[in-house]
């Protein structure tokens, strides 16, 4: 059918406008008019490049290494595209003392994949007793009929990727969130964690089945090193590559069967973006972090760098496309890590670039060394300090007094003859830097919130989040629950009735609590918790514990009328 | 004289332009329209405001203190004026082994008060052996005619403030300092270190003179407490306020007598704004660095926050005045804080608010204390911790094991119970934060470099750094120098010569440096340093120091037939 002049018209002007508002920061990165027209909304795909652990202080040191050792003047990240910084704070933890001020990932991803804080360790489920799933961007993005995917250094089910399609109270279960994987729609999977898709039989940690079969049943075509992510055609729609059981190998630690974040990238993107309708895509450096946390900067700065080369393939293909969005940033800084300590004014950047492996694999070394010589030889092999002290070699053989052992005692004496500080082995409050490309820049400009991630990340493609959550809202819930001795779950009782509608009342005479829906009456004896439905006696039996009631799910179906059942493989309620 | 109608058009034209130009910045903050027309630089006003010390981690914290204890969501900074973050290197030392990887407050104030990178120590000169002066954004503006000041709470003579209006090779130099500022043509002069311009018999460091008299003699009304400050009218045209000896006490140990930043920065707005020329205001809040420095963070926090309401007034007037940029940024993080430690995922906002008194107050207090009893004490009084463990009270006792001793043994207990941790006592590496309202918004957002501060500050009111800078270096030089026994000051010889046009030849056979300048020749033999002029013996003898010819001042006279003179107070050759 031909357009008629008019529809032309106002779609034409709508583009002028759109054109106009956002001119300001598209012009800072890339001035070029996108050579496709946007549509109603301003970018038809959406990436989004995390940095785990990638705190202001991790940015500058990785420059100054490109400085040094790269012959550049920058970082490609610092070409422009740098827009303001993000609040990382979560949500007081319904089951510890913590407070929310320091964030995990899995808070922090909820929040810049949803738009919503929860609490340290929730998978894109709201707080509290019984908790409600939140939709992510790329669930939203789904339902218009875009592609999607997840792209991670780390176990593809971390909680960084884990929050975009996935749902649970725990990020530990991570079996769970592979399984769900399986049945999200999720186009590319990318990353490391093999052990959560395979059984002992194939080194993995599942006791259910190998669900690699099952993706390859669903059209996944799949892949487990670089050859075979190589074969991986353009057109596979649909791809599941798992690169190592784990986590993929430190920058540093890589053989060339291991393929590079940005060859998983661009693999990404030469298959999502053959949908018409679209692509959202998360992309995770997540081993960032994990250098942090054990203090260990020369591999910090090559997981940054590698990052920083991650951003230049996403953002050279959002520039060749015209139609896409860009946004990076962080979870939380990891490490506590300073340039310069002490109290002196100098930094040893000419060091920076000496350590041949990580800690991480020098550690297996390490633990074998029986003398100080051993030591010393394996500390000069693998950075060329060929005068460490007695008192650094007696840290390295101590251990830094951490869980990281000699790596840790190792990394010690290194970030000490850099001359960088780190304040321990865990996350910092510090905000983090957002860098955009194309019309989200716009969005998250200035000072946000992490939650404006996903806020913005929605806007620009026109993803409709609220919908998303109410369907998935409509059909989980994720309540706090205990499992007895004779291996029956009970859900805490008051909670999970007042989300549902049910009427509570305590009789203080009697000891009895009485839950009432309708024409249904459920009372519990607490001493005893002996259940009556409507009078009778039943054969349910509740439990108090720690002063909370718990019951059975069949004491609330009787209440409300519903069928709903327990899925204790993902912890879950299932409405329907 | 009537404007003709073609004149006002291109004004008005000039001005929508502008307008159009600036729009995306000027609105993120405050989209109302100037109430005074633009001439044909974006504004009349600059003000810079710097927090000496102010790191990402800074400014968190003291969002958590804001949001917990003074019912903000956010800081006065967050509200929109986050532009980009700037890069704070200086460069490597003429004098130490130092990189220049570490900035300090010298180096990073003279790249963002005149747009140039220098070694640390350094105050608006260049690097070399011979230095040469830069020219600062408010001695440019003094050529525009407009108003200028400097306002710190650190001594004035600091040098945050030193580098807008004086010029020495060494930062500790402030006697010097002082009496630049006395000739600098700077209108309002408030901030601590009135030491710098009495001598001994006034509890000051000079030994010339008290030179305040000279300041009233050039106009100054002075000032030494908060009732002086207030005595001051708005029409005073210049005032110099000294409000302690050396640096204004911390927020928490500050008595009424002391003003505060905002109302030091309210007092010179009011004076400079009745320029009609308009004005350059630098105001500087100085002791986030020293609270830092000793790793105090309470003490820290609430420098934080005043810093964050000397901005609110600071911008305020902007938006009222509506031809004003102002710029925030900071020279560099001081201390390595990061917010939360060890592997602890948490942090003690609660306790952010207990202390009564700073460190450097309760450390005259504890060095009195002969007992653990003593120490719990003290603790108690100021911070309310009751349960000091032996551990924590011989920490007290014994002291950090810095220079700050039983202070700084206190702050490192202090830390550990809020959960910050520090990685030293010195400056760090991160980017620093931008901030920015008005037209210079444009000018400074994304990645920049701390000489971008200065750039653009000129550039936003249309000051010329290089014709100051040039007028500057026709007057001076700032050469390396040493003092003989026999107290003759001699110079490096062949980067002087150099550096004034004078060719400089060695002949090994003879052992003898010949400088050329047209038909003037002077020859030194090296090794006894005698010196011949024009082929006759002269009195005058040189030094060979560390390999490096010395010569004295009238061996340059007599090559370029030039008087040059020797300040020997501001260290500085002057050219006439």
């Amino acid at each position: 059918m031909k357009k008629g002049l008019k529809q032309l018209m106002g779609s034409g002007m709508a583009v002028s406008l759109l054109t106009l508002s956002l001119a300001g920061t598209v012009s800072a990165a890339d001035s070029a008019t996108p050579s496709t027209a946007p549509s109603s909304v301003p970018s038809k795909n959406l990436i989004v490049l995390i940095g785990d652990g990638m705190g202001p202080a991790e940015v500058t040191a990785a420059r100054y290494y490109a400085k040094k050792f790269l012959g550049k003047d920058r970082l490609e990240l610092d070409g422009g595209y740098y827009v303001g910084k993000a609040t990382t704070y979560s949500q007081a933890s319904p089951y510890t003392t913590e407070s929310g001020a320091i964030t995990d990932s899995a808070a922090a991803a909820t929040a810049f994949s949803t738009g919503n804080k929860t609490y340290n360790n929730a998978i894109s489920v709201s707080n509290g007793d019984v908790a409600k799933p939140y939709a992510s961007v790329i669930e939203a993005a789904m339902k218009q009929g875009k592609a999607t995917g997840l792209v991670s250094t780390d176990n593809i089910t971390g909680a960084t990727p884990a929050v975009w399609a996935s749902h649970v109270r725990q990020r530990s279960n991570q079996n769970a969130i592979a399984s769900q994987y399986l049945n999200s729609g999720v186009d590319v999977i990318f990353g490391g964690g093999k052990v959560n898709f395979t059984t002992k039989e194939d080194k993995g940690k599942r006791t259910d089945k190998n669900i690699i079969p099952d993706f390859q049943a669903k059209g996944y075509q799949t892949a487990f090193d670089k050859k075979g992510l190589d074969a991986i055609p353009v057109t596979a729609g649909k791809a599941l590559g798992l690169f190592a059981d784990a986590e993929i190998p430190y920058v540093l630690d890589r053989t060339d069967t291991v393929p590079s974040l940005p060859q998983l990238s661009q693999k990404a993107l030469d298959i999502l973006s053959q949908n018409k309708n679209g692509f959202v895509l998360l992309v995770e450096q997540g081993r960032i972090d994990h250098s942090g946390h054990a203090n260990d900067l020369p591999a910090n700065i090559q997981e940054m760098l590698e990052l920083d080369a991650t951003f230049k393939t996403l953002v050279d293909f959002a520039k060749k496309d015209g139609n896409t969005s860009v946004v990076v940033s962080a979870d939380h800084e990891t490490g506590g890590l300073s340039l310069a300590r002490d109290n002196v004014y100098e930094l040893n950047v000419d060091l920076f670039n000496k350590q041949k492996h990580s800690y991480e694999y020098i550690d297996g070394i390490l633990k074998k060394a029986q003398t100080a010589d051993d030591i010393r030889k394996i500390v000069a092999d693998n950075i060329g300090f060929t005068d460490l002290s007695d008192e650094e070699v007696q840290l390295i053989l101590n251990g830094d007094g951490s869980s990281y052992g000699r790596g840790g005692g190792y990394n010690a004496v290194v970030s000490k003859r850099l001359a960088v500080g780190w304040t321990g082995h865990g996350h910092t409050g510090v905000d983090v830097g957002v860098w955009a490309y194309g019309p989200i820049a716009d969005l998250v400009k200035g000072d946000v919130d992490n939650t404006d991630i996903a806020k913005s990340g929605a806007k620009v493609i026109g993803a409709d989040l609220a919908a998303a959550t109410k369907e998935l809202q409509d059909k989980y819930l994720y309540p706090m629950f205990k499992v007895t001795r004779d291996s029956k779950t009970l859900f805490t009782a008051r909670s999970l009735a007042e989300s549902i509608g049910i009427q509570v009342a305590w009789d203080e005479a009697t000891g009895t609590v009485t839950f009432t829906k309708d024409s249904q009456k459920v009372s519990v004896l607490v001493s005893s918790g002996a259940i009556t439905v409507n009078g009778t006696a039943s054969a349910w039996v509740g439990n108090v514990d720690n002063g909370k009631l718990y019951l059975p799910l069949e004491a609330f179906n009787q209440l409300t009328g519903k069928t709903y059942t327990w899925d204790s493989f993902n912890e879950r309620i299932v409405k329907n």
